[in-house]
Parts: structure tokens; sequence; C-alpha cells
């Protein structure tokens, strides 16, 4: 087993009811209370919001793109200016993704959306190759040629800094067959031996590394990859491959990635961040959830907001998790988007306020949602530790979800 | 004369080198340590800041433009919210102005820029009407036909509810004859007298009314209008009329408007935030400063700099306000904006993360230039009223002006 100096994961806690449970991840630049969600800082960047926003509504840790910043500024400068945390200001926790998941899925020109069942889009196709070497992808900047390697994705993630780093992985559409799959799964690992072989030959104690368990929706395939995983000496798991068509299909995909994995590891599912998603995923043992949907979102006039917003505007919540506040119901509207809230945003102004800001085309309507988006997960992440400490999980769910 | 309970402005100190002054502005909002510089929210919003960034950074007032706001969300909504303050949650003081200048810059298709002395624009004309009753124009949003008399102007400016209000006045283009200005004068007048006498139909202790001194730049005119508005009892004066073609004749034009106003009153200087200007203006006995200029120029990549900064990268400073961090040579230059600076910006991130926002169209790269510009421009102020205390404002400028 391999030494992680100055990284560590402690259970604390483990619930009766379901494979939910409390952790402390520690890292060299503190420790990130699980379940916890990461913020997507895209090109080292929460857009919207600053690293003292972040702290302020009691942020724990972000991730940034290693395909992003690889293309601009490049590794060699945030290297330079002394890593990302330096780079961005951002004391805290960070992780970087293996640079794979934007080049496959710009590649595939579709394959972000589909990965999560969504629907297609009309990107141009950018991948050129991929071979046992690795993938051969166009920069979406200049045009020009680029290699990512399993050594490549290491070495860019070292020059970056992030606390907790991952292996390249090949990421698959939803729709292609088990054969493909199986081949996929096998060509992961390999990259995933090859990533840790290059991990290993760099300073211990800065960076702790994550594998990716493969083998899409199919359970025997899911079974092979988490027992791979399980034997390397990887800090943490991150749940990889395809999750499925549409949400129930991904439940179960989350259940049979989950049960082989060794549940001494933290386990990060990638992508996912609705907040049924969420307590589900925390009941499979998911210990840490990123997705770009809270601060997307907020960019575009919506504010996540629980049922009983709903229920005290006389509405039925069901299956509703954000307010757009575009509509024209909000103009007169004097409350705060969530009374029950502490942000920065439903402290200081209404729904009346954000609306004209929305309609005036202002910069700070995207600036005080991105805020309130960002203290809603916070404050939901928390109210699920606590409520998991208690375990209340499934009455917890019911303030959330309708 | 006429009484402004909960309003005041004191004199504390008078320069000797200068008509240069400490005062302070009391309004029911807070006091203003004035020179002062006011920054423009001009929907109800600084773009790229919060209140709460804008009182971190020291700023303490703040205006909104009653052009836009009675257009969007209207002047109904923000009485129903409960006036500017409670709308947008900002607690500090706050000037609207009249909603003349932007009709009349809008209208005229250019002399937004003309009054300043800078580039025709090509903007649509929409100014449909000038005459003894007041302006129609046309809504630059639904097209939809508004008459803005000075009775409308002080009713909107009274549902707004900012602390410190303006008349409306007509504004003239610079390249007017002198036939012209005489007669658009006599028209403000009128104006004045029709806004201060609906002012006077409302509350007192709320609101304190500015008169606006005319007359162009012709030194006979700006006499005549001087003794008017000093006749009327006005809280404060504002110096409007076309300040001429160029920043030396500005200076001109500012002195011969200055001379003869009653100097127990706050004079505010409207749509001038030059660093340059803005030491000539406190030298000619000028109080408060507006001007879009330091967060439009933070939302283009540029950052406000004293000439220190430049010497420290071996440059001449002569003439150079402010440093373009899309520039290449920022590429890898660690440093802050300006290490002498304590604004949230320069305290956490480097010119060449600075630069990586800007190349790669990160939102948060206008915030961070917001923040830095909006702490230089109070920090200026700052250090203008040090410097007046002491009679040292000659030496202060050098530091200042290159």
């Amino acid at each position: 087993m391999m030494n992680y100096p100055n990284f560590a994961f402690q259970i604390n806690f483990r619930s009766q009811t379901s494979k939910a449970r409390l952790g402390r991840l520690v890292t060299p630049h503190g420790i990130v209370e699980t379940p916890a969600f990461i913020f997507c800082a895209t090109k080292a960047a929460i857009k919207g919001a600053t690293p003292q926003d972040m702290w302020r509504e009691e942020t724990q840790i972000i991730l940034s793109n290693t395909y992003h910043l690889m293309l601009q500024p490049g590794p060699e400068i945030v290297d330079q200016m002394g890593g990302l945390h330096h780079f961005m200001g951002w004391r805290g926790p960070m992780l970087t993704d293996s640079g794979g998941f934007q080049i496959f899925s710009l590649g595939h020109g579709s394959v972000a959306e589909e990965v999560k069942g969504r629907r297609h889009s009309s990107r141009p196709k950018s991948l050129l190759k991929i071979n046992e070497e690795g993938a051969t992808f166009k920069s979406y900047i200049d045009g020009k040629k680029h290699v990512l390697t399993p050594e490549r994705s290491i070495q860019v993630q070292r020059s970056l800094r992030a606390d907790l780093i991952v292996v390249l992985d090949e990421c698959t559409p939803f729709h292609v067959d088990k054969a493909y799959t199986e081949k996929s799964m096998h060509l992961s690992h390999r990259w995933a031996e090859r990533s840790l072989r290059e991990f290993q030959r760099g300073e211990a104690g800065i960076q702790a590394l994550y594998g990716i368990t493969q083998g899409g929706i199919y359970p025997d395939l899911r079974k092979v990859s988490a027992e791979f995983v399980n034997s390397l000496p990887f800090f943490g798991h991150a749940v990889g491959g395809s999750l499925g068509a549409d949400k129930s299909q991904m439940a179960e995909v989350v259940e049979m990635a989950m049960e082989p994995l060794d549940p001494s590891r933290p386990v990060h599912l990638l992508g996912i961040g609705g907040i049924s998603d969420i307590f589900y995923g925390v009941k499979q043992g998911i210990d840490t959830f990123d997705c770009v949907h809270p601060t997307r979102l907020a960019r575009h006039g919506g504010a996540l907001v629980p049922p009983q917003v709903w229920e005290s505007l006389g509405e039925n919540p069901k299956g509703r998790e954000h307010m757009n506040l575009r509509n024209a119901r909000f103009r007169e509207d004097p409350s705060p988007i969530d009374a029950s809230c502490g942000c920065q945003t439903c402290k200081s102004v209404s729904r009346s306020y954000l609306h004209h800001l929305l309609k005036a085309g202002e910069l700070l309507a995207m600036q005080m949602l991105t805020i309130h988006n960002i203290h809603f997960m916070n404050r939901l992440l928390k109210a699920i530790r606590n409520a998991i400490a208690s375990d209340k999980l499934d009455q917890e769910e019911k303030k959330w979800v309708a």
C-alpha cells in the first residue's frame, strides 16, 4: 500500500440505514468534511465569485479542469506562479481532473451531454485519435495539435499542484456496446497503471491520486474494474465511465459501481450535482460530488430553492429544484429568494431587485445568484452531514426534494 | 433660506494655497467626507461589485441614474420596494441625477461624448422634442414615448428616495453658439424654479436638492447663472452646461463657473473622473465628482495605477493613468497590480492571473479589476483629503499624476 503523507481519509460515522458515511478528507490545504460538494473553477476561476465570496459562503473545496488550463495559460505559467492555489488566491483544498473528460466530450461532439443522458450538442469534433499511447486532439483555442497521454496528464497536474488529482481514462458515450465498453475499460486500466507509475516518480506528500472505476452500465464489468482499482494504491476513487441514459439508470449504475469498491477510500462521483442525485449518491456511500450546474444555473437567472419556498408561494414543489428570477411574477416580489437562506444575497436584496437586474442585463445579477447557489449547495451538504449523524437522512431528503 | 433637516454641509478646513476645502456632507444615510468620488450604479447596480464589495473597499457614496430607472424597473417598483437604498441593499449615502443628461445625450446622438469633448458616437436619436414644458423622448427599451418635465423628474427622484437629488436642466452640446447657450440657460433656470417648487411640496428631511449652474463656456453667462442658483434655496450646486471641447478648456470653464458660486454649499462636478481632472477640480473647490470611468475601464481590462507602478517597471509614467492587463507583457508577471494597494484583488492575485482571466474571457476578471479600481479611487480621494489637511496638495498630486 502506497503511503500518502499529509493526506488522510477518516470515516467517523457510518449510517445504519444506508451506506452513507461521515468523513474527514485531510489535505495539505485543509480538511473537507464529507459528504461535500466541489465547485467548478474550470479555468482557475469560479465564474461570478471571488475566493473571498467562496469562503464567506462556507465552501470547502473547488476543482479546476486540466484540459482548459493546459491550453490557457499552460501548466508552466501556473507552476511558475506557485501552483493553482497561489495563482488564483484560493487557500483551501482543490482537485483537478485528468483532462480526459473534456477531450472526449468535445471530441465526440456530444459525449459531455450523453454521459449524463442529456441532449446532443452540435460542437465541432476536435478529438483526432485515441490509441494505446493516449489521445490526440486539436486545441479549441488555436487549433494546435496536442497529445494527452496518462504520463502527460499527471505531469500537467503535478505542475498545477491541486491537492487531489485524477488518472487519465477514456470517457465513452453511453450508447457504445458491451464489447467496446470492455475494451475501453482495459485501455483505461492500462492508462491508470501508467498514471500511477508517473505519479510515483514525483514527490510524496503534496498530492494524492484518485483512480477511476470503469465498466459502463454492465454489472460484471463494474465488478472487474472495482477490483482492479482496489488493487492499486490509489488514495481515492472516482466513479467514471457511462452512468447510463437517464436518472434511473444512473442510480442503478452508481449502486453497482459502489458495491465492490474498497470502502476505506474516499469516492468522488464525477459531474453529478442535482439535489436528488446527491441524496441518492450519499446513500450509496459517495463522499464528494462536483457539477457546473449551481454556478451555471445562476448565470442564467436560476436560484436553487428548497420545496418550502414553492409551498410558501402556494405552489406544488414537485420536481422543481430552482426558481427562475427572470419570471415576471417576481417583478414586485419584496421577499428574498429564500427567507431561510443566510447567504449575502438573501440577506440584502429581494426577488424584485434580482428580477430587475436580470431584465436590465446587469452583471451583478450573475454575481448575486452565484453567491446564493454556492451557499445553497454548502448548506445542503451541511444538512446532509447533520442528518447522517443523527441517521435521519430520509427525513432530511423530504425537506430538499419534493 | 430653505431648511434641510437631517442634512448639513460643514466645511472644516480651507486650504491657504488653493480653493480646496475639507467638508462633511451629512445625510440621513451617513456622512461623506469631502472631497469624495461618487461611483455610478447606473441601473441601481455597480457593474461587477456587490454593496458589500463597495463597503469593504471604503466607498462613501454612489449614484443611480433617474433616466434608466424611470424606464426599468420604473419608479413605482422602487418606491414599493422601499426606495433605492432598500431595493439595492446599499445603506450609505446616494445621489440621483435628474434624468436629463441621458435624454439629451442619447437624444442628440452624441452630446454625452461631446459635452466632455470626446469623439462622436453613432447612437440613434431618441429625443423627439424640447419645449418650455419639458423633453419628449422615446424609451431605449421599448420605443414608448415619455415626457420628462422638471416636476416629473422631481417626482421620480422622490420615489427613488436617494439622499441627494438634482433639478432637471437642458444639456447642450459644446458646439452651440452663445445665443443658444443663453436661451438654454434661461430655460434651465425656469426649469430649476419649477423643480424647486415641486421639491418643496414634498416632505422635508428625506432628500436635499442640488441646483445646476449653466452658462457653457461664456464667463458672463456663468456669472449670471451662478447668481441665479445662489439666490434659490438649493442645498448644493452641480456644475452643468458645456465644459468645452477639451481638458484645457474644461479647466477654464470650471474656474469661471466656481468663482461666483456660493462657497457655503457643496459643489458636484458632473461626469468627471480623470485623476488629473480631480486634482484640478479639488483646487477649484469642487467637493464631489462622479464618472463611469473607473468601473467601465475595469470591465475592459484596465487597472488604475499611480506613476510609481510604471517607474517600478522601468517606464515613463507620463500621461498614463491605467495599466491594460490584457497586454502580453503581464503573462508571467507575479506581482500584484500595485504592490502599494490594499484592495482585495491586490492582496490575493497577480497580474499574470488577471491576464489569464482576461484572455480566458472569465467574468471574474471584471469583478477583480472593478474591486481594484473602486479601491484606487477611494484611496486617491482619501490621500487628497489628507493632503488638503496638511496643505500639501501639490506634492500629493506628483504622486498620482505624471
